[in-house]
């Protein structure tokens, strides 16, 4: 996965510009608290409003439609700012989808650790996976990056999400719960029944819907498969 | 499906810029034939051009990042030629979507009409929508624009779609084929299915294995739903 890292611009590395807004300055009138805000966390909260910005304008207007001018513009930051943090606007998405796969890694490491049987795992993995794209904005912007053409990191990218899946099915199949046929494929398909259930949300626009949907994927695929 | 006519500007309709490419200077110097080519298949062929030069540009770039001049160049035509024929990029993407929709409806045509039970008319349906897919990048293009949050016609598009495998659901279900439970949410559930797996070949680049994968989602559903 090395090619999922976030690159910082050599110049201005370990530098992040001034920020100008009221909130700033307000620490010059204010009496100091006991611990200033660290400059580290500044930076943080900058770096998670550019993400959030960049995964709504990727959203609404797509992948190549979107610039590093519109990012700027829709975070109501500054070029500074934003280029501070993310080289390219490649940076900003191969961040998304690395924040999009981290996740699927900490709900396969806690479906993993649950204490039901192999199958019942797998479905808990698409369930909270459901959870995740209903509840967190980058995450959906991440998945949909992983289905962009021009994107040269979206093939890796599902094909991680696969392998992720894969392992969950092969638990499932040394315990004697799924047969050993088309492994690689139920994962590979079961991740393509997703991808799928997000798309029609996206063009429909009903998301109290995307759970049951999830259920009746991974219940179809289950259930033919066993 | 009003809304997903195609719609002429009133200054121009009824005549099409003259072309000036070589293959049409060719009938100056070479006896003419019996017929002349008639302009009305002439404007038919730049038609088709300009549609098969959008449908390319919109799956490698997507819808919001191509413009009219884009596809001018892409076409290698003009753009007088080009808005001849479309006003904007919109009444192109909803001729694309209108060809993808009247495909299906023929492919359900065809399939309604033949001897198989209505379970088995289900799965020629899905097989022959794979078949289309592989085979027209006009169809291709017109089912991903049924997929794109900003294009008014996409949800209606998609609506149709799913209404048109509900009266194969709905035949199956008076056939007594499949239980009356969730027949519209099969339908859906399929459409969604066939979405994703085309998206991921679009990631992948592995059209040869794509209609398997249809019969993997068919099968699916049509075995846990009966």
């Amino acid at each position: 996965m090395e090619g999922l890292t976030t690159a910082e611009s050599p110049q201005t590395a370990g530098k992040e510009p001034a920020l100008t807004d009221l909130d700033d300055r307000h620490h010059l009138i204010v009496p100091p608290e006991p611990r200033q805000r660290p400059r580290q966390q500044r930076a943080h909260e900058t770096k998670a409003k550019i993400l959030k910005a960049a995964a709504r304008s990727f959203s609404i207007d797509g992948y190549a439609a979107t610039s590093m001018n519109d990012i700027v513009a829709e975070a109501a930051s500054t070029k500074g700012a934003v280029y501070f943090h993310f080289d390219s606007k490649e940076t900003i998405a191969r961040e998304l989808i690395n924040h999009w796969l981290t996740a699927l890694g900490g709900i396969r490491q806690s479906t993993a650790e649950s204490a039901i049987p192999a199958i019942e795992k797998l479905a808990a993995f698409f369930n909270g996976s459901a959870a995740l794209i209903a509840d967190d904005a980058l995450a959906r912007a991440g998945l949909r990056l992983t289905t962009e053409a021009g994107l040269d990191t979206a093939p890796p990218a599902f094909r991680e999400w696969v392998e992720l899946v894969s392992r969950l099915v092969d638990t499932a199949i040394a315990d004697g719960q799924l047969p050993a046929s088309a492994a690689q494929r139920l994962a590979a398909n079961l991740c393509a029944g997703f991808i799928g259930a997000v798309q029609v949300i996206q063009v429909l626009g009903d998301p109290g819907d995307f759970t049951s949907r999830i259920d009746d994927l991974v219940n179809a695929y289950l259930i033919s498969d066993t």
